[in-house]
């Protein structure tokens, strides 16, 4: 079973797949990207990953592709690795051109995929919960839109590594708690849960919206509204959310434990639920 | 005299230049680059980009790249080009691997460059001036690294000629005017001229630091502090500096016409003087 990439209608090995160097992804990061997984073969929310790619591109005046197009490319790609766990990473450039801020909204995109086995998290991770830091959000103003602009993601992801912990949190400089370096963020006070409000500054995360659908479901309040860190430190129980993360819980967060410093019983029963809707094959 | 690409020790045709679609550069953005330019065949203020380039690569913790290796290929670039005006722009990435956020501080490096004619400004942009907007500054925390974290740069510009100006001026929340989208910004007041000082919000442009140094040298005071756009509106002069940019006069912002709303006698002279520094090919 093998990694592959795909390249404008092309599959290929990983390492085969070049892009030219004046594709805009690469001198203006003028791409948008999702990434999408599988649970025994069958891709899950897969529409509202499909929703949320053309929202990135009508947002930054490209083009749009048929979504048969994207489906059917997404398809073939995910057939051909034959992985029952399959992580696609899907990158849509503006195109290629000489570099010049200004661009032509007709350009040509470049659209390019890979396909690897989802790399799952350590077991020890979801069983302990994770350490993170939180970090000033220094990221630009258009979080909401899922582009390659993510050096400041990378740069925490980084820091946080660095300073023995598994991730960081951005905050704003107003101390209100925003999302994790590629995840949502919720907290649990009692049998009220909070995340952070659809803006410009998170990511409308396909988990984050997944979860809380689950939470109306068996009857658990989600309170959609700005939160700080004061709240993070003293909250029950933190987790992110994310296509691979799913529901990971945070039990320290800038050597601050939270709660009873373990995973708590929603981020468990939150975790089983999401893994039952994954593995059930439902449509979106 | 063809255009030229550079690519990790070989010169090739531009369209022939590749990178691997998990160049960092291409999926976090994670590059830095330079642009420089050459007067009758001659580098100017060569040195000066390769100490901002060398600040950059170190800011994001990039290993180092030896003077040395630097300069001998850029001017090998040149000298193939050929062009008595070429403009080279240089990207370095951090390296090729397969994604994820945190990074390998020991990668090799991507080194690419191209070199093409510059494109100079109509010369009706240089004696009538241009006109321009302000913008909020939506870019991320680190614009005093030159990275290629620039889609917020490129929407701006792209805003600006869509409403039939020519460039756009950053400003942030509270009113201060940073810089161009790939430009310094200067007003003067009387005989009194005023920059942004070096801080994280906008690049220290090498154009900047040497109207800087001319203006010392012929008497004119630099203000280098935060202004509003009260100020930028009130302004006897404005004018953008950069390498391609050079001096070139705004006299229109927001449609409110700047001074005589025509090129100021200060912004003339400035232009003449950096011409013949230029011109004049003296070592840094």
């Amino acid at each position: 079973m093998p990694d592959l990439a795909y390249l404008n209608g092309e599959i290929m090995p990983i390492e085969k797949a070049m892009v030219p160097i004046e594709d805009r992804g690469y001198q203006f990061g003028d791409s948008v990207y999702e990434y999408i997984a599988t649970y025994d073969g069958r891709f899950f929310m897969l529409e509202a990953h499909l929703d949320r790619l053309e929202r990135s591109m009508s947002e930054l005046n490209y083009a749009p592709i048929a979504r048969d197009e994207l489906k059917t490319a997404i398809e073939e790609l995910n057939h051909q690795a034959g992985y029952p766990r399959a992580g696609i990473y899907i990158q849509i450039s503006r195109g290629v051109a000489p570099r010049n801020h200004a661009f032509d909204v007709k350009l040509a995109h470049q659209f390019v995929m890979t396909v690897r086995a989802v790399h799952e998290l350590p077991k020890e991770a979801r069983s302990k919960g994770i350490n993170a830091i939180t970090i000033p959000d220094m990221r630009w103003g258009r979080c909401d839109i899922k582009t390659v602009q993510l050096l400041a993601n990378s740069l925490a992801k980084q820091k946080a590594l660095d300073a023995g912990c598994d991730d960081a949190i951005f905050v704003s400089q107003h101390g209100i708690v925003r999302e994790g370096t590629s995840s949502n963020v919720f907290i649990v006070s009692g049998k009220q849960l909070m995340t952070h409000p659809l803006t410009e500054n998170i990511l409308a995360g396909i988990t984050r919206m997944v979860i809380i659908q689950i939470c109306k479901k068996i009857g658990l309040d989600v309170n959609i509204t700005l939160f700080n860190t004061e709240a993070l430190y003293n909250a029950d129980e933190v987790f992110l959310t994310g296509t691979v993360t799913e529901i990971l819980p945070v039990v320290r967060i800038d050597g601050n434990g939270i709660g009873k410093g373990k995973p708590g019983s929603i981020s468990r029963k939150l975790f089983k639920r999401l893994r039952e809707r994954a593995l059930a094959g439902e449509p979106d």
